[in-house]
């Protein structure tokens, strides 16, 4: 029997996310006999609480397929995460109702580790509340730390931009250290797991090019060490470029971003790695510092995505319809890599259940001994994630978005009472 | 008489400081009978000074083309201003010993405000003190400050990515604020001039796409003003994008960025408009917000630069060489744009004296009413400047550099006691 199928985006976007999306809409065109039409939420999950269902239907072709070169998430994210069964039935038993009133049989959610766990949940209403449902958890994480897949969509793309960036940012440094800026800072994205700071050792061409030192989230934050390495890399090479991870802690496991800084009126300030780290090479170390913050602009940067990581997000988005329409459920489709030196990999289906709410941290065999640097065995790794370019389409100077309608389908059900 | 020509870079360098080195060293090589090696000063003008002169002539030619393509200055950069002949004449002494003892008769100096009041100092070393020169003084700045020229090579590249870099953050911010983000606060540079901030408003295709808010040096900020329109944005269109030039004054005329915070130790906390904004936000609005600061990235995103910036940028290394090899001095080859609608431009020679130690603002006319935005007339200058790609190759997911030897001209003279 035919089912309309639903697709929700959810947690922190990324610049491929929609090209899982355009993917997984055209994927599902291809099954005209047993996939309806393709209901997105309108703001992730809470567009199928709500009954905000947008129609993709009625959205122009060469929108779907631009949806490949535009980043954040075309129809809405949100950061919600539905308890246990058991916990909170009341918001199963809408999603069953919305599903059911629009005809609803498979569900697809394209997040990381919060939203495979929702998945998962929502998978398990099959059996448990006798509602037949394909649910497929789409893989998306800019912060590459979901467990079973080799690498997640979206964070190739964020260690292209930050390999990039640290490099042209590097021979600005360089280029003004003997009378100016001495040390750079550059903070990445990356509260628990080290793999986007990580990345940024991508910039190398030979060994001892910038970056000079990494911080990781994982190694926990030794300030005498941290000091005396700038210190000596300063006098060594004239200049020193830092990357460090947000989610830098001391040993007390504090984060160094919320340093107990305060404004003038006695609040807590809010923080930053770098800002923090400024300060203290200016104080102690007496040296002229430049620091930056990429924040959203390297999760959102789909002008330098990688063409490796776009093909994974479109892979991903197709699998999931065909592991649907084939009966799975309670299912990821999952990046599984080729053995041998040349990078090769293939999707391969994995249960939800082994990958929901596990963090994949950056391994200590990746961290160089002295905490500062990867290993060989981290850029092995990392590598071929950031090759190739998929530039968008430019006009007049910036790259074309091309905006969608956005129909919702028409109301069926009473107001939802949740949020 | 054959003479050698020296060329130095000054200030704070771009994504595309080194397309005017190349085509610059490229050019003089059409001039074989005037021009013979082309010196680079290692650091700027320092390397005058201190007789640190690079040999342009035994780097491959691969490399000095690949010059086009590397962000940075290539062969070191310095912020250092000349006093005048009268204060110190020592200096001027030792260029016009350094000159005579390598012959150079041809003096290229690449650099913004500061840099042309230096090159015109030079210029008179010719009258006062009898030393022959052809000192050209070749335009360069990210702040687009300079005076006579219609634009300067740099800021086109910047602009760029600051357009395309809050496209791609609003699509983000966007599509999390249902739950999430409220307020997304870009700083970017321009300390006097708003120039930079100003371009952000080329990331809108529609008229109310964001940035919903301009924070200028050229206005006064107010904070309650700020807060209200902040409130009712986010009231209106769920989210809020704000770009702020790191150069906002209170009416105290203080940087927003000097705010009087204090860290643990009380001593006073690096700032930033953007963690600051942040903070007021935060305190005053209760709404959840986010904040970048690109600092080094958005002057050196060599990745995203403009074509026609780049096409500037080799132009006036070009007319700089046939400025010289006709017998000018204390000349700036500037950009001309021509009358009509579709954009074109031309160089043009104008005297130093008109352009040194003068600083463009962005004129009250192209600022809105109320003070947050730009007017069209800003955005019909601004947006040629924009226009085009020039995506230099990648290797292994990163731009190609091409290292230079920077081989040192054996020293002649007995080392400066300067500095």
């Amino acid at each position: 029997m035919k089912k309309n199928a639903f697709y929700a985006q959810s947690g922190g976007v990324t610049s491929v996310i929609n090209a899982t999306a355009g993917a997984l809409i055209l994927e599902c065109k291809k099954y005209k006999s047993k996939i309806g039409k393709v209901y997105a939420g309108k703001n992730g999950i809470l567009g199928a609480l709500r009954e905000d269902l947008i129609d993709t239907s009625v959205e122009n072709l060469s929108a779907i397929k631009n949806l490949r070169n535009t980043p954040g998430g075309a129809f809405g994210s949100c950061r919600f995460k539905l308890k246990s069964l058991s916990e909170n039935k009341k918001e199963y038993e809408r999603l069953v109702k919305v599903f059911k009133a629009h005809n609803i049989g498979y569900f697809f959610y394209n997040g990381g580790n919060d939203s495979a766990d929702t998945a998962y949940k929502v998978s398990q209403i099959s059996n448990q509340m006798g509602y037949p449902i394909n649910c497929i958890a789409i893989p998306k994480t800019v912060d590459n730390d979901l467990a079973v897949t080799d690498s997640c969509p979206g964070f190739g793309s964020a260690a292209k931009y930050i390999a990039t960036s640290i490099q042209e940012a590097s021979l600005d440094v360089a280029s003004m250290s003997e009378t100016s800026t001495k040390v750079f800072i550059l903070e990445v994205m990356g509260r628990h797991a080290g793999w986007m700071a990580a990345s940024s050792s991508l910039a190398r061409i030979d060994n001892d090019d910038p970056p000079h030192l990494i911080l990781f989230p994982e190694i926990i934050f030794d300030e005498k060490k941290f000091l005396e390495s700038v210190k000596k890399i300063v006098k060594q090479r004239g200049f020193c470029v830092i990357v460090a991870s947000e989610g830098v802690k001391d040993k007390k496991m504090k984060f160094l971003a919320q340093s107990n800084t305060k404004d003038a009126f006695g609040h807590s300030q809010l923080g930053g790695v770098a800002p923090f780290l400024s300060n203290l090479i200016s104080e102690k170390l007496k040296l002229k510092n430049h620091w930056a913050v990429s924040d959203y602009l390297q999760r959102s940067a789909r002008h330098i995505s990688s063409k490796t990581d776009l093909n994974h997000a479109e892979a991903v988005g197709k699998k999931a319809v065909q592991y649907a329409v084939r009966g799975m459920n309670g299912i990821m489709p999952v990046i599984k890599r080729g053995e041998g030196k040349k990078y090769s990999w293939k999707i391969e289906p994995a249960h939800l259940s082994i990958i929901a709410n596990v963090e994949k941290k950056l391994p200590r065999s990746y961290i160089s001994k002295n905490g500062f640097n990867v290993t060989n065995k981290a850029i092995e790794y990392l590598k071929p994630l950031i090759v190739g370019e998929a530039f968008p389409n430019f006009k007049n100077g910036i790259p074309i978005i091309k905006k969608l309608k956005l129909k919702l389908v028409d109301k069926k059900l009473s107001k939802w009472d949740g949020y």
